[in-house]
């Protein structure tokens, strides 16, 4: 089975950049055209299918130029079930059209709990005598707040499925700072004390191209603390938001990757997906509005890594 | 629209126990009897209906017993869209019984996103031309890793539709002390800078029986932590895990409590709904066990009140 880092460090130099698309719906922005032809399903298929179709025409106008997507759960359980299975269809269709899937969950517990969320994202499920993959991700972005021993059912799933996982380090909102910056007696900041934690994790999932399947999320929005992270997990990948929207440059996201200009994927969604300022376009239109941005956004990120 | 605070503290008073029961469905252990009637349904329905219907069945049998029920989210998760259909269901079914309803979701995230997750559990969403109720719980668990400004719009929502929050505060886990204990230069653990900010938080949601529709997740695990956490917290509910499975006792929870033996919730899950050892009952004697574990644990638990 095949390192989930070594999968993510093929896809990025197969495409010539490391750039993740955020696909995370907010129905108020979708263009009209993708409710246009369900006036006889009920409204949850109505929600459903008319999110998942927005997210296959950006899959389909945009798979031939970016490694891999990311679907932020937040936004697809604001639609309830429907919205989730919106999300498990999209994520299916990502794959199939060859791209890695990162969901941005965030989960976390203790215990046979955190065990059932890595079932969940990242692992399989027993349902009475068979064990079935669930929406079955690449990779999930869990939290460390609980403990060192949260994450270990995390780990464990990347081990025995292929997967990955990205723990939160140093997250780009402002208030990152009221916990993530506290100084132990030691003076060191928590995200640092996370960072040891992550890449003691990652050790035992390094690949053939030196980087491990347990990753960090950092966001491009602090570049100094970045700098540190980035000599404490040396073999760590980067998922850095704040790309764009969240006021980050390229430039800024480049203490997230090391001196062979790899170990990062820079994020961008709202500022790829709802540009658009006509809700009245034809779906075709609007994928290329959306190809367009990620043009856009592959150029002014690999331009800094030149 | 009444404060979440004051609906539980009617419920405690009415059941005469502060005891919350936990669904958390493992199918391996949910007897036979939930499977049988179910040869023509896809397995997608099966893994519905069967969780729905132990939820159900577990709900028939201890509503006149309990002020409410916590469902574990990622133990519906793990079961894909079908486990979280059964959840909505059951959350449904549980409230139409009287029973206040707790989902332990540990959900954040940042900004727009942190809002979409709350709109998600305890808000509405704007679908359409409507703003509907999505899982429509009475309160969510909520992870405050990523800072002060991450959990406004959960308290923005609470204000809003009449709900609560129990923030992570001090879990119940072995690792717990990994970074809730971590000491800044001032000496404080971190356990105590959330506590401030949970009864900051709160100030705006206490309700006509004094206590605040925010409030804390603290572990039955670690009793000093808790003495000190109740006098930092006074007008915040604490939600109590640890205590049967994970080695805390009734008199490990009483610290939880105030001076007016109010502002705690004790929660159990697997040590009352999985200790039957045949799973050929009927749905019927396993009602039966649920209900004798319930009425055990309440017993325990008051006494320790008297």
């Amino acid at each position: 089975m095949q390192n989930f880092a070594d999968k993510l460090i093929e896809a990025i130099k197969e495409k010539g950049n490391p750039c993740i698309i955020g696909l995370d719906p907010r129905m108020e922005l979708i263009p009209q055209a993708f409710f246009s032809e369900s006036e006889d399903k009920t409204k949850n298929e109505l929600i459903e299918d008319s999110i998942f179709e927005w997210a296959e025409c950006i899959i389909d106008k945009i798979k031939d130029l970016v490694p891999a997507v990311k679907f932020q759960s937040a936004f697809y359980e604001q639609y309830g079930v429907p919205g989730m299975w919106a999300m498990k269809r999209a994520i299916s269709y990502a794959k199939s059209a060859g791209l890695l899937v990162v969901v941005d969950a965030k989960r976390n517990d203790i215990g046979s709990t955190a065990e059932a969320y890595a079932n969940a994202f990242i692992g399989r499920t027993k349902i009475i005598d068979t064990e079935d993959p669930i929406f079955d991700a690449d990779c999930v972005t869990v939290s460390p707040f609980l403990g060192r021993d949260s994450l270990i059912p995390f780990v464990d799933a990347c081990k025995k499925y292929g997967k990955g996982i990205f723990i939160l380090v140093k997250t780009s909102n402002p208030g990152s700072g009221d916990f993530q910056d506290i100084k132990n007696e030691q003076g060191e900041p928590l995200y640092t004390v996370l960072a040891k934690i992550v890449a003691e994790l990652g050790n035992d999932l390094v690949g053939t191209h030196g980087y491990s399947s347990v990753g960090a999320v950092v966001g491009a929005t602090h570049p100094e603390e970045a700098q540190i992270l980035r000599t404490m997990m040396p073999k760590a990948f980067f998922l850095v938001p704040g790309y764009g929207a969240q006021g980050g440059t390229a430039s800024d996201t480049l203490p997230c990757f090391n001196a062979d200009h790899m170990g990062a994927l820079v994020h961008s969604a709202r500022n790829i997906t709802f540009t658009h300022a006509d809700q009245n376009i034809s779906k075709n239109e609007y994928g290329y509005f959306v190809r367009e941005n990620v043009e856009k956004m592959v150029a002014d990120v690999t331009a800094v890594l030149k």
